[in-house]
């Protein structure tokens, strides 16, 4: 029998959660229209029912109790918008192997546990996309494994993480230093209060790891390849580099050669006037270098509830049409080879 | 039974023809790992036999004769790559009501013809895809009806024509007459010995027309849009431009305003300094507005035999890998709404 309705739950309602939410809601009749069935959110994990949201939401959607989402049957999808990798890991292979597909947004698990997730995911013929894992809005997990994929990729670059971006567009704008634009982005929420996970790279590292596995096929652990953070630019690096037209970024690159995979994240002086080096603090860029269709590249918002949200909704979407397709239990897992 | 090989015929062996062939050719292994079967290539149709070819292949793959490639039962997908109207269209329908899939870079084909398309493929259970028609190898089509498919897209704007863009490039940086760089670009291979197609804004038109379909779900016909080509843009025109910082394009723009579409072909004025106004002769660049995404940027070769054939490569990979699945019969095409 043609399903009528597809049963999603959100588990978290942080910054994507409610921009999940908020473009399903925006987009539903749209969205029912491009999948033939109603796509409905049935339950939101969070961690207190009292916590001040973002958005309001029937209290009826909310639970604290992840058993009641894993044993629903009407529950088709989970999307996993917690992030951090505790107890998020747990509740993906959960989800997978309860037979439920799986969408998320978080890179630090993927990071970790890719491998692990596809294989659970294609043992229990469950579907996981994570689109929004990198790079919000910009769709360069589907570009790299579908469009692109009649080309063999040789070398992934970008500006990955925004918080970086922003500091190091401020510093070089500004001539202000490090310690400065921090506090200051700290203060207008572009920043955590604990910075770390950004500027010491290990947001970007995680990402790379996930577009690795995208591009090449392969799984590195973020741990595996060079990874600087940008706390040590200072401002007589940025003035140096403006003096010969150049500016720096924080670069996430991986790139073929001889069979090898070189990745690194690190602050690069690039040209000023290229496209990685014109991408302003509010957007991410990639460019993907392809052995028949040249370089490619893309640029939008690498982050905010919204632009991340739609991705989620596009993964969801996906998987949502394989359901009234029939086809969910068939549909190849992002393979690494 | 597991399928071990997909048959795949070409219609055409000009420069997207032969740049198909090298696609797989030189990505034979990494295609096989990724459909879970070897892609083949056991027809390509000629106009004749002894023609000088871009390339080598046997002459036993040679033939003139669709109807043998029609009754081929080994020919699981045909993809057009004449271009121009006829006899392409017939072939499209012919090869669709044979239950074939169909792959196609014809724009004009499709921009005449993509209802009737939809409705053949649809009715006959076959899949239709058709992402190098425009803009070569920027995965344009992919990312608005996949990835960015939890959006309702706003507007869509780009330069999608390489030959004007070439020219009006060109004329700016040298001051030069347009029918000084016209002849000269004929003489490079970049214009055709007609060049009415492009430079009269009918091959954006047609791409603009695909474009619309992707984008907002609706057919409008390359004719009931305005279209007005680069012949009036004078060497006074580009002056007054770059006196302002700015830059005089070929665009091909679809916004949607009130639940209408309005569309246009035409040469624009616009920021030096902007994406579109960066984007140089070699290449085609898009802008694509959407309602949560915020604004992505698509950028890379719009043209040229192996970035258009890895294109091509890209969507026979897609049937391919459904056909290996078992699930060729219930993809959707790519809706009108």
């Amino acid at each position: 029998m043609k399903r009528t309705e597809i049963g999603v739950a959100l588990l978290g309602f942080g910054n994507v959660g409610s921009g999940t939410y908020r473009a399903l809601e925006e987009n539903f009749a749209l969205i029912e229209k491009k999948v033939g069935a109603k796509v409905v959110i049935k339950k939101i994990l969070v961690r207190r029912l009292d916590a001040a949201r973002r958005i309001d939401v029937p209290a009826e959607l909310l639970t604290t109790n992840f058993e009641e989402i894993l044993k629903d049957p009407k529950i088709d999808i989970v999307a996993e918008l917690m992030g951090g990798i505790n107890p998020a890991t747990g509740f993906i292979k959960a989800a997978l192997t309860a037979g439920k597909h799986v969408v998320t947004a978080n890179k630090a698990a993927l990071a970790l546990s890719l491998p692990e997730f596809n294989k659970t995911a294609a043992f229990h013929h469950a579907m996981l996309r994570y689109e929004a894992s990198v790079c919000g809005a910009i769709p360069v997990i589907g570009c790299i494994s579908r469009a692109l994929t009649g080309n063999r990729i040789t070398s992934v670059k970008g500006i990955v993480n925004g918080t970086t971006n922003y500091i190091l567009t401020r510093m070089a704008a500004e001539g202000a230093s490090y310690e400065d634009v921090l506090k200051d982005a700290q203060a207008l929420g572009f920043a955590e209060a604990d910075p770390t996970g950004d500027v010491e790279g290990y947001d970007a590292a995680n990402k790379l790891s996930v577009l690795i596995a995208a591009a090449f096929g392969v799984y590195r652990a973020p741990d595996s390849f060079e990874r600087v953070g940008i706390t040590g630019v200072t401002m007589d690096d940025l003035a140096a580099a403006e003096s010969e037209g150049k500016v720096i970024k924080l670069l996430a690159c991986a790139e073929e050669k001889d069979g090898q995979i070189e990745a690194y994240v690190k602050p690069v002086t690039v040209e000023k006037d290229s496209f990685l080096g014109r991408c302003g603090s509010e957007f991410n860029a990639v460019q993907i270098d392809c052995n028949m269709a040249g370089p490619i590249f893309l640029q939008g918002k690498g982050a905010g509830p919204e632009p991340t949200g739609s991705a989620v909704m596009g993964d969801i979407i996906e998987i949502a049409q394989a359901i009234v397709n029939g086809t969910e239990h068939a549909q190849p897992v992002t393979a690494l080879m």
